[in-house]
């Protein structure tokens, strides 16, 4: 049995972790860390973990006692908060996956240019990993440390990937229009998401300035083989769950959708959950709900020469903590799809 | 392998049971029926249930062959059109969980008065057994017919079994309020039923007729070992799954929260799906959400001499399919929580 | 032109009084205050509200210059907090029109013991009178303090008002369960409340011991001509808007439904808000959405001997600012219909 | 008092234009027809139309008698069945204000290609005027034939108005992606609208070959001096009410944020229905939920050289039925702004 620990566990993302890892036959969870819950049980939180009765959120600070308990550590920090931990684990020889931005983009000044803040574990930046499995596997399955993508990258990559690595897009015109369900903001008592605020309401945020943008261009460059820019849109919509992805570039050649279909359908042929839909067919977020799946639809207009891709998954599942699960599985040995067979839950 | 067949796989409660069977490994489905939309693929109307991807919908007719296919039959097909079927395949030796209401009121006549049409295969429901898990375990054991209890009633029932078992109300007094989840209608095309119909709304529906009344009465009058009536009002919720009950009923005597809770935990100890809450804490549909679990939370208002019980179920899961697929592995000697073992998606 | 002023306009019900006053031809709001938004704009805080583009919201220590400006004073402060502001407008010889609890309770004590907080102006207590104008009209119409209902006692008392006083049920056997849109939590921010924990979620809060139980029994005393306890139980809704309450008391006679939507008809008869609805039709929160009146649904349950009644209303608007509006018309000698004209918004 | 029909009430968009004219002094609605309707009250549909209880459903097919009834029409009826009694009003010299796409192409070809249907009345289609005020107002006020825009066009075309009309946009790049509430698909029994189906989920549909897109062209290209196409998306949001808009051009030149928003203010200078929105600040169509206001935010994203517009309306308001009634006005001398004044429902 693996021994692991959740740092940061109070938040949606740590309690995916949690409800997933129920179902991993080679995972025991010994440790879970908040600060603010510390010394609260981890069902008082989220009655719906009852299965963890027994396990009790501690302080982060016990921090040399924690990495004894553990060979794996799921860190689940807020952003800046993270890269301290991340080091000091990874430093002990432990394998660490960090679901923070903290060790996502590979430079340094980007990651300051973004977060306003200084990376200060440079040395142990240089062995992340970019925890996409269907970019990165080999490399993941060799690392112990794994930057966990973001959400809407992880729908925005896997959209884009083919279209990129294959050409058949003019790399200087795409344009990301994301939309996410309410739980990307995390669990907080802000009355910007109270419920009466966001309900039966709709708006974009974080116009041309959202962080996610350089993670997304980071991998989509080193696809192009230089660097690119793209216009990336996200907005709130008022659902638990879902990152839907609409994306828009003009056709480099003259493919027609079934074409398109083909290089996608090559391109991810065997990953286990990645879905290329059928012409005609199209993602909608509440058939991937709860799952690590990410439905893939394509379509050319031919009026006006650009290729429309759209990609939904769950962000807390393959955009948050299922794909914290499947680089663990890939990193540990175990059957890539070990505890993400659930299909969503629907309706 | 057991091999298992679904009739009538087009509505939600068919989906719920192949969506909950792809984490059963004793049970591999061999057929699944429906009239409407037979040589459709199954992903055609579910496409979350991808890996069902080589499944198509046979029409019902052919129930010669369907017999031959399988040992055991989910039958989810709509009230009265069941009785044949079910009767069908009981006189074939086969095991039959019936998600329909045919075979859950043991008494005939009451079964023609609230559902306006005769039963005509008395003799086999003789052999039916009512099947609630925690009050008639054993008869289910032996049973090859079980008539899975309907989502309202497994919701009261579990609420009022011990407080009408122990003699602590006064059984005259019981009143029901329930709200449920919009997938508690099925899956049709009814303008009542649309989205911009239902969302943002809330009403009662089926005030004192509602045909789960009868069903709550006969199991409570078994346990009170007398006929009792209730007052039922079921209402609609703009939410996908759920079903809270909000539960009044006069105390006989004086116990206070702390008592009352103590004998719901005597009664349902060791129930592997049964949560007693603790004092002060009560149920929340979304801690249940798409989960086997029924949530009881307990209260004793001393001012009024009323003892109040909520209790709350995913009615598509405890309150239809994960029951049906408690009671299959029951009947067919599987560990009793095999498959069921996901706890809620939350949020 | 009426000048007014709201004090305490950054919640819900503070905005909605000014969304109301938009329509009415003879009021001028002429100042809002709020504590902590104080310098800020009206629009800042509530978008929606454009036309109010010049209205700042002021801090509320400038009692004294605040009097000078207007002649009636809607006051949305909190409970406890409302006492002494009420008190001092009042002591000016101004209207005011008290949204919060505090003055809605006759007898201090019973406030003290529900509030935890004692009166400290009982001289002004007896000034007040309940505004809810179905029952009390004169004495509003002669008041000038005037004590707007709280979302779930309008609700209930409308709805119980022709039983009790027609003497046709058994007042010791009154349950009331009710279920509240989300912004009867007000404009906060708390995790409870967010949407990710609201959203798809149904759950009873404040069993046996919500703040609104001694308010409604006031009121059903006055009728029933002695003191009556009630059971009252709230429960949260995943939407914005809307109080359902399904209420149930004994038949003392046997009067079928016509015969008790006739006595209904014949109570309200008149009345600009309440719709008695006919046999077999019920309510639904989403009729009255942004709208002032309450609609009534009768049925008798002939099995149990049980009269139930559900009524619906917009807890923001019939349940708070659109009440006090009324109550404001009814005070200054407007038509009392007046800006509350519009009907729901459906869908 | 102006004599008003409505052809095709038994809609979203017929219920929203009696809504509307509850509070329109000039305004008395005379006649209501629905095919299917036919024989039933209003209410009977719509009980929260109740000050209509008078009012009974007529079939169109007694048309001559309607025509001599009242002096104008609006007309709600499906597309392609609107043309022929579009026609026949018209021609019987009345006012007509049809809502559905029938006379808003101006080219017949154009319209036969999209609605797989033809023209049959192009001469009275020449004398028709895109009803969208902000554009043609001084045409709407002599014409007697005004096609009200789609829902999706009003939107994207305020959006894009200042921006073509500057030429600060090359007008080959632009992408309008949509977002739409449910209620834009109608009043209709389709399981794909049924609530579960919608609920928490997000999709898109018509992806390149919707049937707004050259209502849009058209529109956009008359700005523009000459033909112009666009990529037109439209997504499925499970909310009531609104149209999102997020729209995409290449700048032209090198404009900043507060540029463009001092040149889209002096465009839409006196314009009673629209707000532009200061910098930093968004829409969000929760701001407009039944009101006839369009807002519109403004974000030069400096990286990509992109102009990025969104806009938000209320699809059954100023989509559909409120500038319906805005027409309306125009057309009869009324004030622009008359029954329109309420602002949004918020929350």
């Amino acid at each position: 049995m693996v021994k692991a620990a959740i740092c940061g566990g109070s938040g949606y993302a740590g309690a995916e972790v949690l409800r997933i890892l129920l179902l991993h036959p080679g995972v025991e969870v010994v440790a879970v860390t908040s600060e603010k819950s510390a010394g609260k049980r981890v069902t008082d939180l989220f009655p719906h973990l009852h299965p963890y009765a027994h396990l009790v959120f501690g302080p982060l600070n016990k921090i040399e006692d924690l990495a004894e308990k553990a060979e794996l550590f799921f860190m689940a920090l807020p952003h800046a908060a993270s890269q301290e931990a991340v080091d000091f684990f990874f430093g002990k020889g432990k394998k660490v996956i960090d679901l923070s931005a903290d060790f996502r983009l590979s430079d340094a000044a980007v990651y300051e240019a973004w977060y306003k803040t200084p990376h200060r574990y440079q040395e142990t930046l240089k062995q992340a990993v970019y925890g996409l499995p269907e970019l990165h596997r080999e490399r993941i399955k060799k690392s112990r440390l794994v930057a966990n993508p973001g959400c809407y990258p992880t729908g925005a990559i896997l959209g884009l990937y083919p279209a990129i690595k294959e050409g058949i897009i003019d790399n200087g015109t795409i344009i990301i229009d994301s939309k996410s369900g309410t739980s990307g903001a995390g669990r907080k008592a802000e009355t910007a998401f109270s419920y009466c605020e966001v309900n039966e309401g709709f708006k974009a945020y974080g116009i041309a300035v959202h962080r996610h943008t350089p993670e997304i261009e980071q991998e989509l460059s080193a696809m192009a083989g230089k660097k690119l820019t793209v216009n990336f849109t996200p907005h709130l919509v008022a659902m638990d769950r879902g990152i839907f992805s609409t994306i828009y570039g003009k056709l480099a050649g003259n493919a027609d959708t079934g074409e398109v279909i083909g290089l996608y359908r090559k391109t991810y042929d065997g990953e286990p959950f990645v879905n290329v839909l059928e012409e005609g067919v199209f993602p909608n977020s509440k058939n991937v709900r709860g799952s690590n799946y990410c439905e893939i639809g394509i379509k050319v207009n031919k009026r006006t020469g650009t290729l429309i891709i759209v990609t939904a998954i769950d962000n807390l599942v393959k955009g948050a903590s299922g794909q914290a699960v499947q680089n663990m599985n890939i990193m540990m040995g175990f059957k890539e799809t070990t505890a993400l067979e659930p299909v969503a839950l629907f309706p």
